[in-house]
Order: structure tokens, then C-alpha cells, then sequence
């Protein structure tokens, strides 16, 4: 058998896994998710053909949405995650044990029951009793908190259909809205290699709404150009000044990826990208 | 048309990048090389299926093997390239007024003819009077240089085939020969996700012969994994320590991706890759 899984990355750009197996095959009336088995990267999730995470990769996006934002905050306790159903990213934050209420908002329970079946190493974040999972849409759960979390992550899908509204200005200012006052958002966004207009976009709006708006950097190797970024918008902390390296070095020796180095190179951003921030 | 041009990039893993047109395929006695224009990342090089550059994509590898030493070395006049017959890495070391000497030492003639034909992004490196170019193997070279170089930089193909000789420890402590005593080495070193005997070797084969070896990375969206390695060796300066960021905000305005920022991040290495360094 010599079967491959494709993502188009871009009309011009593709990657190729070579899959041992296809394990499962669903369709929600949001997207399709398909489960692979595959040769070099484990097991492979995509939601409408496109990579959401490998089991062999899935800890740089996962361990830099997490560890950054809370290793700034000056005491993160309730901490809400907007997308994320797989669970990699709940599974970093339970790591922190100043940590006490972790909130979930996924819109597709298909991709929570998809990876709780298929995808024990990062649907183990579920596990922890601090996590409280909503099946809903984020857009509409996060109108109704005020001051509630002082953390917050967007870890949505690519910003087309049901999660387009998830990169625009009105849900940035929602999102401020729900902060508590020394508040953090971190969110993905997107490859800035290629998707130039969109990280501009993002930038501009996270800009606007929040005081403090930074963007830092890790590899994704199976993600499109494998270089990734993040949107850090805060009502106060400054994700250097206020940066806590103790806290990376307590978590030494459970990551793959972050330490205190790592959270301070991530925001080094070369010229060709600075040229696309506000 | 549709018509893609695919590396294989290991067994398991592919990229493919759509083509406009094909502009020039050639054979040497060393390989087989074919000039693409694609849609995503303009002119492309393959050397034996492999991609060895894009037009658009090239600054990252180009600009970091030859700043990186450049900025940390006293005094670099006498800078060698082994390899590197495009002409990007000369191309940014003849950025550098200080530099008296920049010799490259190239294998195959007929990738310096095809750059000069078909790539003058990176051709243009040959137009500085003060490069003299060899169509010579580097290894034989190399031993004939003894106390005569400040810099040398390694820009070599993978390891198979006529560039194998180029990682192991023989030819490194030829390099060491050929530097003078503040000399420094940097040598291209593949991707440490996925490569990761490879890597393993080379570092430690870089720690037997150096009194100081380090690893950083840099992105390359084209290459596998899209996360580089490049070590460097040293017979007397530290890439931290000695580094002269007054150089580097020299180049500002004319790089996409080095700055003195971006220079000390590059040495930020993460556990899963520390763990494979001596």
C-alpha cells in the first residue's frame, strides 16, 4: 500500500505524509475530520483536509499557546480556551498548578469524542478535574463574560467559515471585554510567510483594541512554511518585562520545546515580518 | 498546466510546489539539476530532486551562515566558502566592507553556470571584485590551507554521495587547520527534527575538534521540517559573548531576516534538541 495524505497549503504549495493507515473518517455539520496513521509524524488529525496536529509535532504549537502567556500573567487562575477541542492545549495549561479553572469552548463536539477516541496524547488534557468542557460557539459564549478569565486562547481552525469571525476586531474587543484587569489573549495567527495580508490584518486589530499587542514565533513543522505565530494581547503584563523565568524552570524536564530562552527568542521578530505590524 | 515539482523529502514525507514552466534541466558528472519558475515561491534549484534554494525563501539560509560568524569573529578579512556555488552566501558576506578575501571553493561547475543563467538574486555574489572563485572539491582543498582563513563556511549539499566527506571529523579538523587562531567554522547541519543521528554525529564530531561548538537554528520554509541547523565552531570566540551587534545594525534596512535580535535568539535551543548535543 503506498497511499499518501495531502494538504494544499496553498494553491501552489503542498505537503505530502505517506499513511500506514486510515483510522476513522467523520463529518460534523461544521467540517470533516479525518484520522491517519501516518509513517512519519504518528498520528495525523485534519479537519477539511488541512493538518491540525501530528502526534510527533503537536507539542511546539501546544506548549508555545500555553506556557507564554502564563508564565506572564501575574496570577492566572482561570484561564478559557476558545477552540482547542483536540486538547492539547488544556493538557499544557493543567500543568500549572497555580492554575484553577480551565474552561473550553469547542463549536464541534466531533473533534472532542474524534480525539478522546483516537488521540489519547492530547486528549488527556480532558482528564484533569479542573477542566470544564462547553460545546458551544465562542463568539456567542465570550459576549457574555465580563471580567471573568485572566487568561484567554484562541485556538481556533484557519480563518475561513465558522471560525473566520474568531480573527476579527469585534471578537478581539469581546474578548477584552471578558479579560480581568491585568488580562492576557493569546492567539494563533496564522503563518506570516505567505499570509501576509491576513497577519497585518490581525495585527492591526489586536492593536486597536488592546494596550499591549506583540507577536511571537515557534516552529510548526507540519503547519504551512513550518514557521508559526501568535498574537499576545495584553491589558497590562508585558510578555518580557513581566516574563517569570522560574516558572519555565519549573517545568523543566516535562516540554520538548519552551524554556525561559525559548519564551524570549520567540519574540524576536526578523524585518520581512516587522514590516507587516502596526 | 498543472504540473508540480515534488522532493521527496524522506520516504514519508513530501513537498510539492506547482511550476509555471521549466527553464533549464542539466547533468554533471556530480549530479542533475533542474531550474523551475513556481507559483508560490518563484525560481527554484533542485539538485538531484532536492531543493536547494527559492527565490523567495533563500534570504533565511543565506543571510544566517554568513552574518552569524561575521559579526562574531575580531577581525574576519580572509573568509573561505566550501560550497555555495549559487553565489547566495558570497552574495551577503561581500556585504561586509571589512572583508578583504572571499574565496569559494565550488565542485560542480555547472551549478555556478546555471545560477549565473538562471538565478541573478543570488549570481550577483559572484559580481564583488574581491571573490575568487575554484571549481575544486573542498576536501582536497582544504588540506592544502593551513593558518589561512578566519572564516569558513561550509555550504554544502545533504550528506550523500560527494558531499559525505564534508561531515565527518577529518574534514573538520582539516578546517581547523586551515583557520588562523581566532578562526571560526560554520558549517550547514540539517534538520535536527527528524535528522536526528545525523545531527547527533556531526555535533559531537564538531565538540571532538573545536574548543567551543554551538548549534542554532534558523526557519527555511523550502527545506524539510522547514526548521534548519547550522553549528559553529570555534577556535577562540564565543557566538554570545564576542558577538558585535554594532555590525549587525550596520546591515539594518538591507536583511529580511538577520539582526542582532534575531542572532542571539538563534542560539536558543529547546530540550528535544539539546538532549542530541554533546
Amino acid at each position: 500500500m503506498n497511499i499518501w495524505a495531502t494538504e494544499d497549503q496553498t494553491d501552489n504549495l503542498r505537503i505530502s505524509f505517506r499513511v500506514r493507515s486510515v483510522l476513522d473518517q467523520g463529518e460534523s455539520e461544521f467540517q470533516k475530520c479525518d484520522i491517519y496513521d501516518t509513517f512519519e509524524f504518528g498520528r495525523l488529525m485534519m479537519l477539511d483536509n488541512m493538518v491540525m496536529l501530528t502526534e510527533r509535532d503537536e507539542f511546539f504549537y501546544h506548549e508555545m499557546i500555553a506556557h507564554v502567556p502564563l508564565n506572564v500573567h501575574p496570577n492566572p487562575k482561570r484561564v478559557l480556551v476558545i477552540g482547542g477541542g483536540d486538547g492539547g492545549t488544556i493538557r499544557e495549561i493543567a500543568r500549572h498548578s497555580f492554575v484553577e479553572d480551565i474552561t473550553i469552548v469547542e463549536i464541534d463536539k466531533m473533534v472532542v469524542d474524534m480525539s478522546k477516541k483516537h488521540l489519547p496524547f492530547v486528549a488527556c488534557g480532558f482528564d484533569d478535574p479542573r477542566v470544564k468542557l462547553h460545546i458551544a460557539d465562542g463568539i456567542s459564549f465570550i459576549q457574555e463574560q465580563k471580567n471573568a478569565w485572566d487568561v484567554i486562547l484562541i485556538d481556533s481552525t484557519d480563518p475561513v467559515s465558522f471560525a473566520e469571525g474568531l480573527f476579527h476586531t469585534d471578537f478581539y474587543a469581546s474578548v477584552r471585554d471578558a479579560l480581568t484587569d491585568n488580562g492576557i489573549l493569546v492567539a494563533q495567527t496564522e503563518y506570516p510567510f505567505i499570509q501576509e495580508h491576513l497577519v497585518r490584518d490581525i495585527f492591526s486589530s489586536l492593536d486597536q483594541v488592546f494596550p499591549i499587542s506583540r507577536m511571537y514565533l515557534a516552529p510548526v513543522p507540519t503547519y504551512p512554511t513550518g514557521l508559526w505565530s501568535f498574537g499576545l494581547a495584553s491589558k497590562g503584563p508585558d510578555p518580557i518585562q513581566d516574563f517569570k523565568p522560574e516558572r519555565a524552570e519549573a517545568l523543566s524536564g516535562q516540554l520538548k520545546y519552551y524554556t525561559a530562552d525559548i519564551h524570549k527568542s520567540a519574540f524576536a521578530i526578523p524585518p520581512f515580518i516587522q514590516e507587516l505590524l502596526p
